[in-house]
């Protein structure tokens, strides 16, 4: 098992990256301070690895609450219930919420541990590389609005984070590839190493090998919790983990939530984030058939989607978390391995990118 | 003018204190750091003050949004409304939230605010004595839930706190009474002089003597402030100021939001509050006597509400963000300007005091 550790003062706490982490009851335990514990959890992780959790809980007072699965339902009425249980549980502000999933439980179980009289202590399990490279960590919570992704939340840190690899074992091949994508971002934004060690393992990474799996999620949490320790409320430099985001999330919005995964609308938007870097002048030709291949390697797509026009799109990135005063402000890529901050586009640029890229 | 300053390092802010001040334009946009601004009021105070507030707002995107007035309003419903009219208009992560009204437009605001795009700006202008004198300094944000009070919520400072005296010029008098019962709270946990000085002054305050409201909103706001600044998120002291609340909660949430106004509810509570404290014998009945003639001269009521029997108020009272691992904890008087950190409650004395309290 690796720890690192997010150093966040006193707000700070261990990521734990191992396999069969689940079945170490301590590991669980030692970071609950109290008898309540609320697991939530959805339709498909539950019969997977609630038991697992529940053996480690043995002498809580533990509810469950499933919820359905999937993008779409990432919103404040799930958030609702689960409030709902919490009261009607008579739950008390010391009591522990554990989010068991991917990336959509850990947002809205972290969002509604935040909000829960005023905040209580929460854990993340996360049960997706998406997750566990990349959502779980750092204290991004919150819910989709229907007129913007994550519109709606908190930044809100957990008391710990156990990514089991073991877990991955279940992930279906769509899940796991669009996990790569916060992967591969993490090698174009800030670590050119990472990114030629995937382009020489993306195959093994897709037939799911263990020492490969290990080292990604651990290269990757390192990554994100350097990045969260300069800048927990994105103020300033966090904001690079946002390279191909605003494309993605106006994606995400405007074809409806669920149709693609987070992690596939996110490879589109770097693609749409290379070229637009490319007329820039920053970045060559020959760099984005090279960040096209690796993401097209990961099994994810690349090509724009189907009836998205410019104005749909300049419409739906207009709402955007790093945009000033209405203004659209996007990462964009100075080279591979390094992302520039969040930057004023040049309208017209930004218009041809929309109209021309193929992907 | 007066100028008070709650300090809590890089979330500092000052609350102002004055007749006039929203016709002051420089003092709110001074504190407006966005051109994009919105403004929650309620269908009662907009027709009162809006228009001065949209003075000062000259050269800004000002839009408003008027929610109905009442504590039967202050629900998540009602708060998804904001963030609709927030996304409709495309504001930006840097646009600032302004609440105009008593404590549940600056709840509800300051909540929205604390959720939008995870955290945007927002200046509280209370237009109540329950606001000024309380709800608008410290940070407690939230809405209800109907199995219990401000239970969804979060610790979000505004940028500033505007106090204008002249404003309660228009507040009717049940509004004005209910006001005073949280300032007679601060002299009941922590300052014998300032409640001696309200027996003595009580006249004048419902007379609405310019002066003696001022004097009251500057020392319940410094009473407030300190301890805020003390413990900003309740661990420790900052519960005292739940004098009187756990039962006033449960009355709120039993007879239905609205039915009393939340001032007057934890009038109600501070009697009961002072009578299971004269059966911990650490008051007397003097001092109860003397604690519920200063109340019912404030015009606010003090018998306890008809068909809420014992098992109901425990079972309202079990949920309370005072209690841990769901046993109940209360804030009581060990004397006149001096209440108790939450304890653990002997059930019996309680029961006694919920049985036989009679106001």
């Amino acid at each position: 098992m690796k720890e690192l550790q997010v150093e966040l003062d006193d707000k700070g706490y261990p990521i734990y990256i191992g396999t069969g982490l689940l079945q170490q009851n301590d590991l669980l335990v030692k970071h609950i301070k109290s008898k309540q514990v609320l697991i939530v959890t959805n339709t498909t992780v539950s019969p997977l690895y609630l038991d697992d959790v529940m053996k480690c809980l043995q002498g809580f007072q533990v509810e469950v609450i499933e919820l359905p699965d999937g993008e779409q339902y990432k919103n404040l009425e799930n958030v609702t219930k689960i409030f709902d249980q919490l009261l009607a549980k008579k739950f008390s502000r010391n009591s522990t919420l554990i989010a068991l999933g991917g990336g959509v439980i850990g947002d809205m179980g972290g969002f509604a541990a935040a909000c829960y009289q005023r905040g209580i202590p929460f854990i993340q399990i996360p049960t997706t590389v998406l997750a566990q490279v990349d959502s779980s960590v750092g204290g991004k919570t919150g819910v989709n609005h229907p007129l913007g992704k994550n519109m709606i939340g908190a930044f809100y840190q957990p008391k710990c984070v156990i990514a089991d690899i073991g877990v991955l074992d279940t992930l279906d091949d769509r899940q796991l590839s669009a996990g790569l994508a916060e992967v591969i971002k993490y090698g174009l934004i800030r670590d050119l190493g990472f990114f030629e060690w995937l382009e020489k393992n993306i195959d093994l990474l897709l037939a799911r090998d263990k020492n490969a799996l290990a080292y990604i999620i651990e290269r990757s949490c390192i990554n994100k919790a350097e990045i969260v320790a300069e800048d927990e409320f994105e103020a300033g430099v966090r904001a690079i983990l946002n390279l191909g985001h605003t494309f993605g999330h106006a994606i995400e919005t405007g074809k409806g939530y669920g149709e693609y995964l987070h992690g596939e609308a996110v490879a589109i938007g770097i693609g749409y984030a290379a070229d637009l870097s490319r007329r820039m002048g920053w970045i060559t030709r020959g760099d984005v058939s090279r960040i096209l291949s690796l993401l097209k390697r990961a099994q994810l797509p690349v090509a724009p989607p189907k009836d998205m026009g410019v104005s749909k799109f300049l419409d739906l990135m207009a709402v955007d978390k790093k945009n000033v005063d209405g203004k659209i402000r996007l990462i964009l890529l100075e080279s591979i391995g390094k992302a520039t901050l969040p930057i004023n586009i040049d309208q017209s640029l930004l218009e041809q990118t929309l109209k021309n890229y193929a992907g």
